[in-house]
């Protein structure tokens, strides 16, 4: 079997700049969906693209050919752009690239009946509670297909039926090859329908579905909203289903490449995105933002976003902390407010609980890092790398200038520059003594 | 024409001190909703105010009159406290200032109606799925007006009638005010109704609007939730369909007067409020707060609260940043993690990235404000400036005691507190020098 | 009366270590509901525990009784399990600990019913839209109880009956006592079913129950979430028919035991947990976490996370503070942005407004927290505390090594490392004079 998706729509109705079949639904174009939909199904995939189809290629898997459209005709002219694509002795099934609810099981199952109907093509249709707008499937007493009669040309009676098309199609590449060239724009648009193709062909096979939400197509953002409010509630309740707490699905957003443990619990206002990987028995939230992380067990995240960082087991983030690429956090780790680590990687039991930037570091295990502490790692010209050995106790609001070594068990008093290399096991200190002048507010405030 | 809006209950199941029509909906005092929805169609509008009218009096638009209704007895006895208002050669119409989600084309609509028909009333009807509570209109066999009668006195074949009087007319001015006074208190709450009136007139005209959701009256808080996120809805549709992607509209909080360019972005827990303006492609959220911000194009804004800023095109905002009043960002500035930006203006392509408080300063461009970087812009009596100019690099955890004016291209060294301007291309340093006590760690803790 | 609930299921479609019945709905386990909403109808309570019967009774109020049921053989089974704590001489209540959504007015009534009717047996009955899974109710022509037929053994036109046993009975505890040996586990699943005592005894009364939204049983996370947003709007139509806005109660999570005053507004992703108590005319959120926190009136919290704090009238805290366990804010305190304020009495009107952090410090009154401020209250062993007397100013950028005390009205000049107490009214200073080389960055750059 041969796969065309068409997908060369400008989408008007999106008022965008980017082509419609690029907007994102959970995190990924919605082209995408369509293609993994039909994954397994055949290895022959072929878009057929028309406006910005440049921008559309660079986000195809390699193995998906593409044919151009150059003007939008109509879907029959649609695939007639990909006729040399058809292949008479394969079937061939047409779908739609705005349609990213579409699952693989109604596609596996249509193509199985179409199979063993031999029919000439095998629709999708399903029912509507509302079918305005849609055209209906017209059957027979027997409940054999009839016909497919649009909206524009149905009559009242025919108006009342709620069973539509869904212009989901699986032909006989020859039965398809054959009827294009026989379709004619003889509508008030002046387009090449493809319908025209199944009511012409003899032997008519219908596939019904009675889940419709799958063939619910994308517009316009309103409806790119409920596309992705309906994804998201088919990722979620995945999960849900395999033991993680997701106490409110209505305001949790988890891509669909992300892989949780069991018993994590999601609280509102999560964000888990990219290739992230979430750990057993985790807390995440609420208001956490993680992106391509890989987090251990037992870690909770709180009120922080996380980005590129690998986390061990048993670690505390936030609320109010940052973690950007190349963090590792090694287990115990606690990471506390307003604390921004960067390409960093933090031994075991180590903290750094308040206020603290720290960059290109390396930290070994059991060190306290005092609040206010910052890694100077810029110089104005390159980044430098600050290690802080086992053990050591940096000092509140310590500044080391990079490149710089704090040795095992070393003691930075606080408020310390520290410029050079601090041996094992020593004190180092940098700031001035105090100086007091007895009764300075009295005599300003007469002063002035 | 002119406009009646009554006002004066007391909206005792708000349990609240503020009168029911100041209660917001998206940002906005009910109230002013109705108004604004008859903006356009008369000049002269009168509000009917009761308890806590001075309070209310102060929202109101300059040109919007004002009666007082002492008692409340009914609606009729609230329209007869603005009957000196009521032209007898001037149509007007009569609503309420706890239907917040009214629109002005309804409005529009019946107004046309009135004016065609000439008849002496017409009133707004819908059609609920449940009519309880509600009084029914009642037609005769041609469809004509017969009687609107209440919950109370409806017989059982009339509770069955969906179609309910919605509280809205348009009177001929001489027919409303011939018949107010022959309005009787004979009902069991002894007050005086409106419906009364247009029970007793002769040619009573009904327009029907079939979406009722506008009619939703406001009479505690949890019809004060509902008409909120109706009104939301409402604002994020008109937003969607003209090329905005709100990704979550269920958690995202747009006020009215927001204007928002194409392919903008907003993520979940995105408010925009106030007069906030953002332009084309930015990213907005999750979490992000902004209130009466100027935004330029391609801006991210993510996890920060700003009030009062003014941002140019291709900046970065975040995570975790605050700006407050008087700031100003010009292209391609980069504020991030704990930086607090107030009163002061950053010039192009200068970053302040990590941990910095920057307050009341005036800063060039291509600046690198280190991090932990304080302006002590107050000495216990005033606010001072500081100035950075082009190209200045001031080294992390420096202190910029104000007034100061860091020059052209000069070099902060990391944990200067600096108290004197730095002239250009210098190097200003302000530190004490590091000493070292090796072993000591060791001494002590063979002491203790 | 006495009262069996049954809580001993393993609840293998949660997928979780820990018994179905300790997940939370609300921040309470959903057994502690079921036990709740049976408080005041009797003092003796029994749970019929099995799976992870010790993590159960750890949860347990002390007047709860517990019986083991070793094995999972039906709800009969469970019931023997706890046939010594029925009283032949006593009603005896059954219910389900997965149902947190039972309503203590629903249970009393049946409970009168019960004992007015005189009947063997009571069973609570409801209407479900679609009955499909439940036992189906059979009645009589004159609307008697006949039986209780399962789904799997209906008739077609039983399966039509919509009315269902909801499982929750009241039994005299003879008739029961006598009935439970009787059942056979004569069933596909050869379980012993509680439904067989009601079919075998004679006089059944049925109590109708039209909401049926509370006797919803959680079997998987994504009922639980169901559950929880069930719960979660209870409590919130509770408050605002009280006099709390709640801007959008889809996104505010407050646990039950939360007591909130008059016209406060609680905005988007607030949660407000375990014994928060908030006083009046207060503005939450958005963006707030608040737990274990007394907070007084006319406070703004905005973007911050509180626990264990108490926070007095007309303090202002936020955005992105974080209050920790043992703050205490007196009367028109403001915290801003990046503050931490840990174990810390802050006296009134005193201000910390940028990034510091407060750890074991007593502020007194007019106090002024400069920016960058650090408390260094751990010196490595131990936590030592600060002390800054009234209306004393910080400048920006100090640390105070504790312990150490300020005095009444002294200034610390910004930048300083104060290591020795300051006396009242004096300046102390503790930082190096600025050194300037000139042209020192033109040079390097020729340098290089």
């Amino acid at each position: 079997m041969r796969i065309i998706i068409l997908a060369a729509g400008k989408g008007v109705r999106m008022k965008s700049r980017s082509p419609k079949v690029l907007h994102p639904v959970c995190g990924k174009p919605m082209l995408l969906w369509v293609i993994e939909a039909v994954q397994g199904l055949s290895e022959r995939v072929c878009v057929v693209l028309g406006h910005s189809a440049e921008q559309v290629k660079q986000v195809l898997p390699s193995h998906v050919e593409v044919r151009i459209q150059n003007e939008q005709l109509g879907t029959a002219h649609a695939v007639m752009s990909a006729q040399d694509f058809i292949n008479p002795d394969e079937d061939v099934m047409i779908l739609y690239g705005d349609m990213p609810l579409l699952k693989k099981e109604t596609l596996m199952k249509v193509v199985d009946q179409h199979k063993n109907d031999e029919n000439c093509v095998t629709i999708i249709s399903t029912t509507m509670a509302d079918p305005t707008g849609y055209g209906r499937i017209v059957r027979d007493s027997a409940g054999k297909f009839l016909k497919i009669v649009e909206e524009t040309e149905a009559s009242d009676e025919e108006k009342m039926i709620r069973e539509i098309n869904t212009g989901i199609y699986v032909f006989k590449g020859r039965a398809l090859l054959e009827t294009l060239p026989r379709i004619k724009p003889d509508n008030t648009k002046g387009e090449y329908y493809l319908t025209d193709a199944v009511n012409m062909l003899d032997r008519v096979g219908i596939h019904h579905v009675s889940e419709n939400e799958q063939f619910f197509g994308v517009n316009d953002r309103v409806q790119l909203a409920v596309a992705q409010k309906l994804k998201q509630r088919e990722i979620l309740e995945r999960l849900m289903l395999n033991g993680v707490t997701v106490v409110d699905p209505d305001s949790t957003y988890v891509e669909a490449d992300v892989e949780i443990g069991c018993d994590t619990v999601l609280h509102p206002m999560t964000f888990l995105l990219g290739k992230t990987k979430i750990g057993e028995e985790c807390v995440i939230g609420p208001m956490a933002r993680i992106e391509n992380c890989s987090v251990g067990n037992r870690v909770r995240i709180i009120s922080s976003d996380c980005v590129g960082a690998t986390i061990e087991d048993d670690v505390s983030v936030g609320p109010f902390a940052r973690l950007r690429e190349g963090t590792v956090l090694k287990s115990n780790v606690k990471i506390g407010n307003f604390v921004e680590v960067k390409n960093s990687k933090i031994g075991s039991r180590s903290k750094a609980q308040h206020l603290a930037y720290l960059g290109d570091a390396t930290i070994g295990e059991d060190v306290n890092v005092g609040a206010g502490t910052i890694t100077c790692n810029f110089d104005g010209k390159k980044k430098n790398p600050t290690f802080i050995e086992d053990g050591a106790f940096v000092g509140s609001n310590s500044c080391l200038i990079a490149p710089v070594k704090i040795g095992k068990g070393a003691f930075i008093a606080a408020g310390s520059v520290i410029t050079e290399d601090v041996p094992e096991w020593s004190l180092a200190i940098a700031r001035s003594r105090q100086t007091v002048k007895p009764g300075w507010v009295i005599k300003k405030r007469e002063e002035s």
